[in-house]
């Protein structure tokens, strides 16, 4: 053990739920080793949750409690205040900038909050001289803010991606694994408990976008700008694609990339196709993956389980050691008034895509579509048309680099063909 | 730009090869990103290496030259002295200890020097309140030091691991893809020149084993040990035990293996099976992957490119701006004084084992081996006997957990069966 001569690290923690829970056992199991970490103790003062009275996994009796959040943040004996309430407004919000305000640091899992208002929270932490570490708000137990942050800071960074939502690669993988379609794994998934309160969230790409907002931001120097985010959730994906897919050597994932192009930058949380050997396209459940290029070091790529009490715990943790350190950072890496204001560019990257639609089996068909398709600038790499009964062909194309852009104006043409029965189904390939 | 106000951060570079060409392209190109990052300049004042008339692909007309690294680590206008030399005692270790006596803080990129010398170097350090980081001497462009200190420093870590050399990850994936021996293999690494000038180093697992001893001091807070490390290279691994353990799912690598066990820390660099479909078995070529195991955080993996000039250079980078952000940690995470002196424990933590033989073809045979396993407590998983032309039968065994100590009683005893012909092969399965 080694000296310690530091005043302990106070904590007041807002929220009891999962991570909050996690949290305090940390504390409790890990005093001697956090103590060695840090330099200094760490130890939970005061903490704070809805419902005082509920039954809960550990033993909250040496703690102040507090009703209110804000009070808690406001405290004179905490230093630091670890928010895991969630929420982006209300509560969640009033008590961070509470804390702030009282001169406290602070460390939050919270991806809608600092998604909805990073800038404004980096600017009030700095201007009180405060910082706000938020390793837990994205991918888990996976240290990838640190490593975007820090790791990497020798970099230009080029891409990041990831998948960052367990509960959609679960539902994803699922519906591959057990050949259901998705309203059967998405129901699966409720009655597993593994949707948010509003499944949209999840199943739409929202907490995922979130995530991918504040990576973007640390990766380009950005202010975050979730709004900018092309969401598209698995809603529309359906076992037939997952199935083609795989024939064609893909898998289908909810990817998030952040990229800067000639445009601006690109923020994408959709479906996408990786190469089914790839370590994103050999993501199975709920584990998390992030991937990180920059300009030396290439390609990293980091997984982990993405959510759970010991995994957010962990990462809420090695915020609140940092902070025990003396380690200080601006919020985003790099002061907040130099984060440029990001120019938003439609996710218009070019890239290969792969097509499904089902075509009239009358001859000439398959020329019609590919004349279409040859007119918008698209160029075909495979193409494969099943075997089929009765009157209609499925047929998949995978073409070369295109963009989007020149796929939403074939697509626009193809009821002209007279040949295509309903809408055709695109899905990017991101080379992984 | 964010206002820069701090001096700027002074290095003098030791070693002019590729690590230190590298570290001399991104402070020149990425001045801007540095400065925002750090919040300060960061700018190279003086290099040092043996020969000044060489040739190199850098314009270093900008920077004071030494002869000597010693007179460079003294130069009053540096802060920090990066050592990219390489080699664990003369000139490496005597200019880093120059370097902390004259007060300066020291970015490394040398395992061998503090495998050899960790402790030693950081009591200097601490002593004279300078810091050592090393994020380059492990796993090159990985940040896996950073990840280990801080990222999980939420944990009590139960196991590291990892595939850490390149060069031997390159010989045993092109071994089983181009069904050669390993000393054609062997030949063509060194060609290509991915050998180090003594391949024991690489082939003999030594580098491997000082990344691996620098990780387990720093996982379980324990002194720098290499010498307690076992080591074994993979000059022993034959083609066809590549291809058998193929057959029975497995790949196999040189895989670093560190845990604290019941009878002390236990540290491994040996070859091991592992699934052929995990993260570590489908780990091709030159690429380095670290697996870390945390109470809270569950198993984190972690990949990308383990050597070359712009991943070791990125790692050299992320210390260095760590360093101008004013980050200052003990140099293994907590101060040197409080490492314990550790336990080392001969590697004999249960596990399943591949095992290889030849058997005369006679009644019976098999039958006499199972009699000496079982005689030796080892009980058989799977058994699978081959096709063969002549006396000698190939039999494979893939036992249930053992220990190295049960399976070296049982081979004690394999010549009294009389049916044995050569020494049987026993490879470690590691649970990954």
């Amino acid at each position: 053990m080694p000296e310690v001569v530091q005043p302990a690290l106070r904590l007041g923690v807002a929220g009891l739920g999962t991570v909050g829970i996690g949290v305090v056992k940390i504390v409790q199991r890990h005093a001697a080793l956090l103590a060695a970490r840090s330099g200094r103790r760490v130890e939970i003062v005061a903490v704070s949750a809805r419902n005082r009275s509920k039954n809960r996994d550990a033993d909250l009796s040496g703690y102040a409690w507090e009703d209110d959040p804000v009070a808690l943040a406001r405290r004179a004996d905490i230093d630091l205040f670890v928010e895991v309430m969630g929420g982006h407004e209300g509560a969640a919000r009033d008590a961070t900038l509470a804390a702030i305000a009282a001169g406290k640091d602070v460390v939050t899992a919270n991806k809608a909050l600092l998604a909805h208002h990073g800038q404004e929270l980096a600017e009030a932490a700095e201007a009180r001289g405060c910082v706000i570490r938020f390793e837990a708000a994205v991918a888990g137990g996976i240290p990838v803010i640190k490593t975007l942050t820090e790791g990497l800071a020798g970099n230009a960074l080029r891409r990041v991606m990831g998948v960052m939502n367990g509960t959609c690669n679960y539902i994803l993988t699922r519906m591959e694994s057990a050949g259901l379609p998705y309203e059967a794994v998405f129901e699966e998934a409720r009655q597993l408990g593994y949707l948010e309160a509003d499944p949209n969230l999840d199943v739409g790409g929202i907490d995922a976008g979130h995530k991918l907002a504040l990576l973007a931001a640390i990766a380009f120097g950005t202010r975050v700008s979730f709004d900018a985010v092309e969401l598209e959730g698995i809603g529309r994906i359906s076992i037939d694609d997952i199935r083609r897919a795989g024939d064609m050597g893909y898998k289908i994932k909810l990817l998030g990339v952040a990229q800067i192009t000639g445009r601006g930058l690109e923020q994408r949380m959709t479906p996408c196709l990786v190469p089914a050997m790839s370590p994103l396209g050999q993501l199975q459940g709920g584990t998390n993956m992030v991937v990180l290029e920059g300009d030396s070091v290439g390609q990293i790529v980091l997984r982990g389980a993405g959510a759970g009490e010991g995994p957010t715990a962990s990462a809420v943790m090695a915020d609140v050691v940092d902070i025990g350190r003396g380690i200080r950072l601006p919020t985003f890496g790099q002061p907040a008034a130099s984060l440029a204001v990001p120019v938003a560019a439609k996710a218009n990257a070019p890239a290969p895509y792969y097509m499904r639609m089902e075509l009239l089996d009358k001859p000439g068909a398959l020329a019609k579509v590919a004349t279409v398709l040859g007119e918008a600038g698209i160029s075909i790499s495979r193409m494969r048309q099943y075997d089929h009964d009765g009157t209609l062909a499925p047929v998949l194309i995978v073409t070369h680099k295109t963009t989007r852009d020149a796929i939403d104006h074939a697509f626009s043409r193809m009821p002209s063909t007279g040949v295509v029965t309903s809408a055709p189904v695109a899905i990017r390939i991101e080379a992984v």
